[in-house]
């Protein structure tokens, strides 16, 4: 199954303004715009790279509709500059990228897009609508997972995700960043993620009684079965399970887990386990859910509780603690000349630049240089080319690989950055090359304001 | 043009593995569940309603395809029971609702869906997905036109929103809520809302001189020219327009507006104004944005700055201090008795309930009646039938007309609740009879308790 591809007129209306004058102007030489982070949010000591996959769907699959364009020439905005070229509009510029999964901070491009400028400006909007949020989503993710060794975390958001693509791409982002899986069945569907669901309190509730809506899920789902608590009395739903259990068993099925959704769970847990192995179901696992973020989990980690796995909704889907990353795209060169804005707060580093990243003898990164892309420096080049001529190099890799990848990251993190809060900065050295660059580029800028 | 509909895959695992257990066990008696939040925001006096269209889209356009269905046969976790029922399944039930733009408080329905349990259920990650997103942005977008009086706010928002869908329907949902319109394409050329657009820094930093780049871009978009001046240096770029503005006007442009995105904005504003009269620009207008949220607004407005418009990005999108709400969809009833869950803070209210509203003699509102729907209670009951065996009973109002009954609804509401920090709660009542239903479904439940 596959994701349809979403209209070009996914866009803010600027885009296709300065199309239009670059059009009619045929202002059109190869502009480099760069993604990166310019600042990381509070408590976050890293940021893992994600949605490069869906962003190169995005690129080569661009193309006007019929209908897209009807439109365009209908609102009477656009003349045939624009509305005449859209038919033929295709992406045929290269990108260099950041594999998904590595590990990247503030002012590092995780993207480069080389084209001619009226491609290269369209696909701002989206571009950074796919890399913002699976971004954020994944560094959100990686910290659940920091926060929760060994224990299986599973994606339950998407009914308090803002909106359809934003459930399917945070299964997607937490998967890769090193959850079990996802609730969401289109997500398994799309990219292959194994799939985690139990039962709802209605189900429980429109039985007679509890006893009754136990046996009834344990003969229609008797595979991995595991039983919902916490309906109207969480101990009391543990006792009855154990009283089930045999029933159950005489039936062929066997209790695989319980799931508390509310309540002290730390102290439930505890209870719970107790009355589930009094009962002789050592066997039957813990599951936790109910608007718990990574503190929670940090909490349960430091507590001991016996709970082997949690369910994480809302704090994860919208990274609520910082639902946005100050991201941006932006011109870095044009016709063979570096560009920088110098906007209050917004300065950016002019030219194609590149990550240089080292690691200590242990495999355990360092620090990173930042600098110009034909600048040589020790280390290992993080962006990579991904595309030529609008079309991938290479095939995406298979989301396995990306979480593989991901997971060795996280592994080779600064021992003061792979927790919730980062103890240090991550050492990024801007090179003298990128000093030099800038400095160039603010004398050719002031020189050509005198002229003015 | 039109949303295509999405795939009834986009559910929970859960959602799926009940539907097998009911078809199986053929328990699809007529189930009520309702959507309703349970607890306001922080600093949220009240939510707008909105997303019904939608939500009411889904229900109508409900199918599994045959594509859907082949991959839930080949995942091997459903039998016969399931497979063999998709492709006629349909939602066939009726649906009660708010209208879009209404205002309303805790614990009380903004949507009541009554069909067999089955259906029901099914709908249920789907239907809270849509109302809860958009309610979310509509309230959010209602702070925003209450702390900026007369101005004209546009939604900039999709670049960081979280996924498309999210940037779309919160172009819509900050429209129906009082903003003048969107700068999201997609989202004009869907509900019909006005376009905005300017220029992007990139678009001046590829020419030589900002000089330059002005002229371009007013030779290329004559019509509502509003140009961008913070690129290099705000002031500077204010009186370039002034000196260019005869040049301008000489090739038939008239300058509409300027935008400032980074600064002190209510400085600069005030420099800029100063600089636009001095040059004969009175007329010119100054528009805003860049990180902006209600607070700004407030602000902006207490100091009297010349700010004409603002564009709203992350902070309207994301609704950045509070990123979800506190909401839920659940059993009220099934077989014609009435049901709650009891978990720990948790608990809901039983019955298909309806919600009076009482206004005083101008026309303000004074306080709710929660109560079960049979109770006629004084005042304007809220919810009202939309649809009936599966369709809707009338087509949707226009957005124009929900935005109309959601800038009266913010003209009724009592003034304490009318600002961005609420100086007292809304009265909501519990009737006499709602009271003695919940009592009465306890009783019942503990009764079945003990005979278990």
């Amino acid at each position: 199954m596959q994701a349809p591809p979403t209209s070009p007129l996914l866009t803010d209306l600027y885009q296709l303004n300065m199309l239009e004058a670059y059009f009619e102007q045929d202002h059109a030489e190869t502009a480099v715009f760069e993604f990166f982070v310019r600042k990381l949010p509070a408590r976050r000591g890293f940021l893992l790279a994600a949605g490069l996959e869906q962003a190169l769907d995005y690129l080569e699959t661009l193309r006007f509709s019929d209908a897209d364009i009807a439109w365009l020439a209908a609102s009477g905005r656009f003349g045939p500059a624009l509305i005449d070229r859209l038919a033929d509009f295709r992406f045929t510029g290269e990108v260099h990228a950041m594999p998904e999964g590595t590990a990247f901070f503030e002012n590092e491009p995780i993207l480069r897009v080389v084209a001619p400028l009226p491609q290269a400006q369209l696909v701002e909007t989206r571009l950074i609508n796919i890399l913002h949020f699976q971004t954020l989503i994944a560094s959100k993710a990686a910290r659940m997972v920091l926060a929760a060794p060994g224990k299986q975390l599973v994606d339950f958001g998407l009914r308090r995700a803002h909106g359809a693509e934003a459930g399917l791409t945070a299964a997607r982002a937490s998967y890769l960043a090193g959850f079990a899986g996802t609730a969401t069945v289109l997500a398994g569907a799309l990219w292959d993620i194994p799939l985690f669901g139990t039962m709802a309190h209605s189900f429980i509730q429109s039985y007679d009684s509890e006893a009754e809506a136990f046996m009834a899920f344990a003969r229609a789902r008797p595979e991995g079965l595991v039983i919902l608590l916490d309906t109207y009395d969480t101990e009391a739903a543990a006792r009855l399970v154990t009283v089930l259990a045999p029933r159950m068993a005489a039936a062929g099925v066997r209790v695989a887990g319980v799931r508390l959704d509310s309540g002290d769970l730390a102290v439930l847990a505890r209870r719970v386990r107790s009355i589930l192995d009094q009962g002789g179901l050592e066997h039957v696992t813990i599951f936790a859910s109910g608007g718990l973020d990574e503190d929670d989990l940090a909490g349960f980690t430091k507590a001991g509780a016996p709970i082997d796995g949690y369910g994480m909704g809302t704090s994860l889907v919208t990274s609520s603690d910082g639902p946005a990353l100050d991201c941006a795209y932006k011109l870095e060169e044009y016709a063979g000349l570096p560009r920088r804005k110098l906007s209050t707060g917004k300065a950016t580093w002019p030219g194609r630049k590149q990550v240089w990243r080292r690691y200590d003898a242990e495999g355990r990164m360092t620090g990173d240089v930042l600098s110009v892309e034909g600048d040589a420096q020790t280390g290992e080049p993080l962006l990579q080319p991904v595309m030529r001529a609008g079309r991938r190099i290479a095939p995406s890799p298979p989301l396995a690989q990306v979480r593989t990848r991901a997971a060795a990251e996280l592994a080779r993190l600064p021992s003061a950055l792979a927790r919730l809060e980062p103890a240090a900065a991550y050492p990024v050295q801007v090179s003298d090359a990128l000093a030099r660059l800038a400095e160039a580029t603010d004398r050719r800028h002031a020189d050509q304001g005198a002229r003015a």
